[in-house]
């Protein structure tokens, strides 16, 4: 991502409650920070003999409590409520804890050779210093930007090394934009000229002027382009007329036979909690919690520029960017919208309108069919769609967690909003050029080219199936060669447990297939088979630069589609907590390392979803949307198909 | 497919009318054949001096003009009419060409070494034939089976070599199933017990008894399981209270700048002609011709009775099991339907309701959006879906073709209908022995076990971009080794333009993506690139059994994901006209072998879908729909997003 999208919204950390209202009383451990909640967190930094005028909260976030006493915690016992920050003050990074129950700062500790995320405060800082410097004012009056009040530069965090004075120092790098005679930015970067920062010191320490490029004068206009109303369009109307079928209890929402809860928090944005399944008489667990851990988004140009530009968007920009408003049009008119409680980088809560939606979904498919007979038995389906957007700047990402009848969740990555772009001199791609060349991006218009790029989603999935302790079990498919008359050849299934981490760490190879089950080893199905949810994986990509790359070492988790690690309440994030950091692993790479036990134990499975993106004309101005997705879905953890029983009518 | 099922309905080969009401007048080249057109081929037939009481139509089909005449064809001009039949006659296979037009039989040759597709009277005249054996009256006695009323026999042609009598013998092997006290008999398999017959001779060549199996008794009640409504579901109602926004005119559909013909076919269900995009002024031509050309289902068992069961079956069985009615449940209630004329195995035409529906889908989500300065600009959308069902026996398919407001085709196959499952001794499976084991299926239920196996779709998609001649383009993604400060390594899109055959037959690999473009190198966009559209795979498999396996080399079409062939009017078939056939390679791996120039020429695009079925416990008694997908979606082809113009109300 890049930040001047969003500093115009006057909004940062995003702490949100489950409700069409934001929540003002605790009824559940896992709860959003309340407003009192929050106020009080407040209040107790301020009071802190640590604090100082120029402390910046980066991250404030609800402190899980232990695993243990949410799953012994029964309405009516006593919640302690706490939460974690991340702080920045004069170039240091503050870890703290907060009892808000107890009224108490717990900890407090500096941590080196780390970043705290980036702060609204000090972009707006860094912008005001870059647009006083006389080299940057003379380099922006070459190319003829004189008047400065449309122009805005933006020094961003460098996650990996670049410059040596980010060991020790707080470093930005990144260009300015001119928005004169448009009304968004995107595509009109004054290219060519970079500024090097420290933002501690609040100064420049380096000015980089390649010399001045065109300014792309194409459309990039998509609100205001004239709309062209389809031929004979009609309307299609979806109603509920007599309500949703979801009821929402104290947090915890209930819909066909499943029940989850979830918060909305400020780095990975929806964070899906206690979903449990009605089977009968019984209410199984599938999984204590589910969210995306992290984004990489790495870029794929040799230009210092852009070779800079590896986001890990969720721990490094952290400004609420995972979550941010949707409204008609990405949602149904029958969806219900959730608000929530919403707090500065100084920590004052603001109300936040429709920062989820959800709705039901009429699939307009059977959950189920079978023709025969000259009969068909048929049953129609729908799926409970919960979703939110993130907003990296440029790009948007509808994030979507779907539950359908069947069990299974399907999570999808929609992604749509405006592709990066860079200026260059030449205003067509040759198409002879083009054949066995090595292209870095695509001339989406004259001088102007959208540069190649990767998409990576790491969703953190602790899978509960039926209780804590479960395996990983593979089933791989093996050729099996057989004899007799006719084949040859054939596959067979063969399974195998985990033991350790490195035996989780797994790739998608057509030609070795292999299903992934989260089993719970003592409960054992009618026949005999472990109780089970699978990861399905859908379309997806590997991050396939090497391996020393030092963006791709902080984005290293991209480097396979499955991870499992044994449950760790401090292991949340796939790159780290700080994902600007001197120390090149972090997160899942390094932690494995040590290669622990994953059997029948409590464990977490992670799954990457990646894309690689070569843009195409069609995606300029803005992106046609394009979902990916996977599924979590039963494997043997009901006796039958659990959608046997749907009424002939939904 | 087992076709015990479809027995039951006395239809046969489909034909049918783009209509509400089957087509009676014939108004474009690519009709479907008419009732009157029907009877003429019909009277042709039977009018021969080749025609007798024993013949049979094995397979009747719309020959399709030569492409450069219907690229010619004007509403009034007049329009040549042919058809293509295949009949059994006493063992002989003969392919006849009837010119509808001229009255006359413009052809009729025996062709050796190849099984035409089966048809109904030989399957009923066998279950006979086996019914009446003392020795298998005997067999199914042991078994306690003694009223035959409820039994049937189904002795299904086999694909590839497995007796020296199919050298030259219409050779047919099956057990029988035992439909006493249920309504269907699928699960109901006589296991143990199978009948190796000589169709042609109408006597059987073997009766294999390995001895008898336990009956499994288990509840196979799909239909009238108990329904249990999910507790507060309430209406979710999709109205059109105007109507479609689709018009069809002279059998063309118009819808949302798109414009597209189908048809309905016996062999190959859907088949959808003249794709082609309104954008501004031009009326431009994306797809000749799509459809489905074969299916392959391997079963992964090495029992005999198991690893004979390799599907191919459009071609094997061309019983219209690729065009099944649906209803209600299946699409919609706003959605139309479409009925046709179809033809029993003699040859007489009969009228079929609700072969396929169409209708608007309310996406409940954005074609895109982007949310800047506190705003949120978005478009919702919506798409067009023509579903049709393939009922293989004892699996149904959900087949779509979906037109999305971008340019995007997206063709989806959704798995539904009843796993295949084999009688075993055991009630349970031992998950100790499950560990490390090799399996062939899973164990659904006592005595039950639902065998792995495959299930391969191969498309046949003859796009033409900006017209006829086209070339196939890959755009590999190749490491790229970089220096100077920060990163070490990114990658770039190298394009290179497909030579011949063998430069087009692709797999995917996550290690070295590329993407699959259909260009027409003399049509540049604004910037040089060529027009094209873009083969997007979704998730999918590969068949990685042996070569040298019998069984795959009819389906080794399977073997590779992309294949790019010269247009040739008689090549639609990826596993060949004829699947059962003493030549064991034919199709797409035979045609390849030339490596026929595919450069700036009339191409052809043959895309895999694939994937591998472990069954779990909740696919029994009937699988919850699992839906695969990929995308047809522009590349270049556009100037830009061509949804920009898209009005806020959709």
């Amino acid at each position: 991502m890049l930040v001047r999208a969003f500093l115009r919204l006057n909004v940062a950390l995003l702490l949100l409650a489950v409700s069409t209202f934001a929540q003002t009383k605790v009824t559940h451990p896992l709860d959003a920070l309340t407003t009192d909640e929050y106020w009080t967190v407040h209040d107790i930094l301020h009071a802190s003999e640590h604090w100082s005028d120029k402390t910046l909260v980066a991250s404030l976030l609800l402190h899980e409590p232990d695993k243990k006493d949410v799953l012994a915690w029964k309405p009516g016992d006593a919640i302690r409520r706490e939460a974690d920050v991340i702080l920045e003050s004069e170039g240091k990074t503050i870890e703290g804890r907060v009892d808000i129950t107890g009224h108490k700062l717990e900890s407090w500790k500096e941590v080196a050779g780390v970043q705290a995320p980036i702060t609204l405060t000090e972009l707006d800082t860094m912008n005001d210093v870059v647009k006083k410097d006389p080299r940057v004012i003379a380099a922006l009056k070459t190319r003829g930007v004189v008047n400065l009040a449309s122009v805005r530069c933006d020094m961003i965090p460098l996650t990996f090394t670049i410059f040596p004075e980010q060991a020790n120092h707080r470093v930005g790098y990144g260009n300015c934009t001119d928005g004169h005679g448009v009304y968004h930015s995107w595509g009109r970067a004054v290219e060519g000229l970079y500024v090097v920062v420290d933002m501690t010191e609040e100064k420049i320490l380096n000015v980089i002027d390649h010399g001045p490029l065109p300014m792309p004068k194409g459309d990039m206009n998509f609100e205001q382009a004239e709309a062209l109303p389809r031929e004979g369009t009609k309307p299609l109307v979806v109603t509920q007329p007599l309500g949703p079928s979801y009821v929402i209890d104290h947090g915890e929402i209930l819909w066909q036979n499943w029940r989850f809860r979830f918060r909305l928090d400020a780095r990975v944005g929806p964070v899906i909690n206690l979903v449990r399944y009605q089977d009968g008489d019984r209410l199984r667990s599938v999984m204590y919690e589910g969210s995306l851990s992290e984004m990489y988004v790495p870029y794929m140009d040799p230009d210092l520029g852009w070779s800079s530009r590896a986001f890990l968007d969720a721990g490094e920009f952290l400004l609420g960017g995972l979550i941010k408003p949707v409204g008609p049009g990405d949602c149904p008119a029958h969806a219900e919208y959730f608000s929530g409680i919403v707090p500065s980088d100084k920590g004052t809560p603001v109300l936040e309108k429709q920062l989820a939606c959800m709705f039901e979904h009429n699939t307009d498919g059977p959950a189920w069919r079978h023709f025969e007979d000259g009969l068909t038995s048929v049953r129609p389906s729908r799926e409970l769609v919960l979703r939110t957007s993130a907003v990296a700047g440029n790009y948007d990402y509808l994030l979507d967690w779907i539950f359908q009848q069947d069990g299974t969740i399907r999570v999808a990555v929609g992604a749509t909003g405006i592709v990066e772009t860079k200026a260059v001199k030449e205003t067509t791609a040759s198409h002879a050029a083009h054949e066995g060349a090595l292209e870095h991006g695509t001339m989406v218009a004259p001088n102007l080219v959208a540069v190649n790029h990767d998409h990576y989603f790491s969703y953190r999935l602790d899978l509960d199936v039926d209780g804590t302790e479960n395996s990983f079990m593979v089933d791989r498919l093996v050729p099996e060669t057989i004899s007799g008359q006719g084949r040859k050849s054939i596959w067979a299934a063969q399974s195998s447990t985990a033991k350790n981490e490195k035996d989780g760490i797994l790739d998608i190879d057509l030609r070795k297939p292999g299903m992934w089950h989260f089993v719970n080893p003592t409960r054992l199905g009618p026949t005999g088979y472990p109780s089970g949810y699978e990861i399905m994986p859908g379309p997806t990509a590997v991050s396939f630069v090497s391996s020393s790359d030092p963006a791709q070492q902080k984005g290293a988790f991209s480097e396979h589609q499955m991870w499992v690690t044994p449950y760790n309440p401090d292991e949340l994030y796939a790159a780290g907590v700080y994902v600007t950091r001197n120390k090149e692993i972090d997160g899942l790479p390094a932690w494995t390392q040590a290669n622990r036990s994953i059997e029948n134990k409590d464990i977490v499975g992670w799954y990457t979803l990646g894309f690689h993106h070569v843009v195409r004309l069609e995606d300029w101005p803005i992106m046609p949307v394009l979902w990916h997705d996977f599924l979590i879905r039963p494997a043997n953890f009901f006796d039958k198909n659990p959608v046997l029983t749907l009424p002939n009518q939904p």
